[in-house]
């Protein structure tokens, strides 16, 4: 039969296993986090996106958004054309200038949806796209942008605005490995 | 050297420490949830929005969708233009009236695309979106309408058809930290 | 007063306790998965999904893309008319023959902008799709062709390239409830 001592030996190292497996648990446990890709240069799309990170990061939660393809025009301040290939000054060209110019994914008309959603916006007192940005950023959102789409299209980091992370799909992975809430936009 | 009455006592606090990390991580772990935004208002992304959503109800899984933008459309049983602004009037003009409406979003060809899919949709006996939504709510799943694009395009309830929660973005991601899926739609 | 040997008892009763719902967690932890609904047929934002899924597949983790409506078109390898229905042979008609064919989500002008992406992505010596197809299935990335979408559009098996799994909406949502991330692209 087991002495008391065995047993209490034998409960030692079963505590002892189950103090690894909770460490493990913990560590693979996901954090209150939020990861968005922004594909989409839609100005109705781009604000859902900021909607959301902002939302996250006023309950607390670590937000990032990763800006890719389209949804680099975002971040974009202006446009160069200087430097670009002929390819990359047509796309240069056909793409916005910078959030101010983005498109809506419906009923855009040339530009005419957009100015009615920003105006619908204004009225209602809600903020801006640009006002979203700064508000992110204050909240500690993190901004990453798209280093090979940024390569692809020739878009240098003087055409971007400041304070931005570059990254590439692993920086996206990374973050949504952690976090509860991983959406593309 | 320790007693084995001391032994047993350090044993005793471990286990009730363990314990409390575990209390802690059974309260952060995923739920079988899911969460939806529902985004769009083209009948194709919103069927596959409600085929998910069905699934996971039909899986036992708690659901919510939560609708934004023009993605409320779904939720619209006819259009009213009185008490709504010149912008609100003009954008309500250009979105669908109702489900019956939705456009899809490629080779939509002013509705003909929309007519196309849904005739298919019947001939392989595949639920229509109405009967979908239907079988969404006998399966529980929660249909948030979203406060902020509501009072944006000036949408009142008496446009909407019934049963609907109404909520703002934290009501999304308060579910999305408890699910194992959310998606953007 | 307790005496040791019950003190003991209780003890091992309570770490067995613990270490069932240590293993119910064990059971109910997220996997380093990524799940992945390819919904969307337009170049840019399948490739988007194809960066994800090697990239994640690149870091050790399993990977599924369930591929369904509009995204069925990267997996065709050719279209055939006969054995289709009227609406069926229309809907043929107006989607990409093969992933080669696929548009881009904007500023497609007819094909062109596709081409120009592609040219751009040669001349920065990024993969091209078709590239990022095989590379995906050596990295083992499991493809799944909804069987929903094949039925309603009646794409026969000998359309499809080879190696795809076929499943409906509960093949994504079983993986996606063991995911860490999960996308609707």
């Amino acid at each position: 039969m087991e002495t008391i001592a065995e047993r209490g030996q034998t409960l030692e190292q079963q505590v002892l296993g189950l103090e690894k497996r909770i460490a493990d648990l913990e560590q693979r446990a996901p954090e209150d986090r939020v990861a968005l890709v922004v594909f989409s240069g839609d100005l109705d799309r781009v604000l859902g996106a900021f909607i959301i990170a902002t939302g996250a990061a006023a309950m607390g939660q670590q937000v990032s958004m990763f800006f890719t393809f389209w949804g680099l025009s975002v971040l974009k301040k202006n446009t160069q054309f200087s430097g670009k290939t002929f390819f990359q000054k047509m796309m240069a060209a056909m793409s916005p200038g910078s959030s101010q110019s983005l498109p809506v994914s419906r009923v855009n008309y040339f530009g005419v949806g957009a100015k009615i959603l920003r105006s619908m916006m204004r009225s209602k007192k809600v903020s801006s796209l640009e006002e979203m940005v700064s508000l992110a950023r204050e909240l500690g959102v993190r901004m990453i942008a798209c280093e090979m789409s940024r390569d692809l299209m020739g878009i240098s980091e003087s055409e971007l605005v400041g304070g931005l992370e570059c990254g590439g799909v692993a920086s996206f992975l990374g973050d949504s490995l952690k976090s509860r809430t991983s959406l593309f936009i």
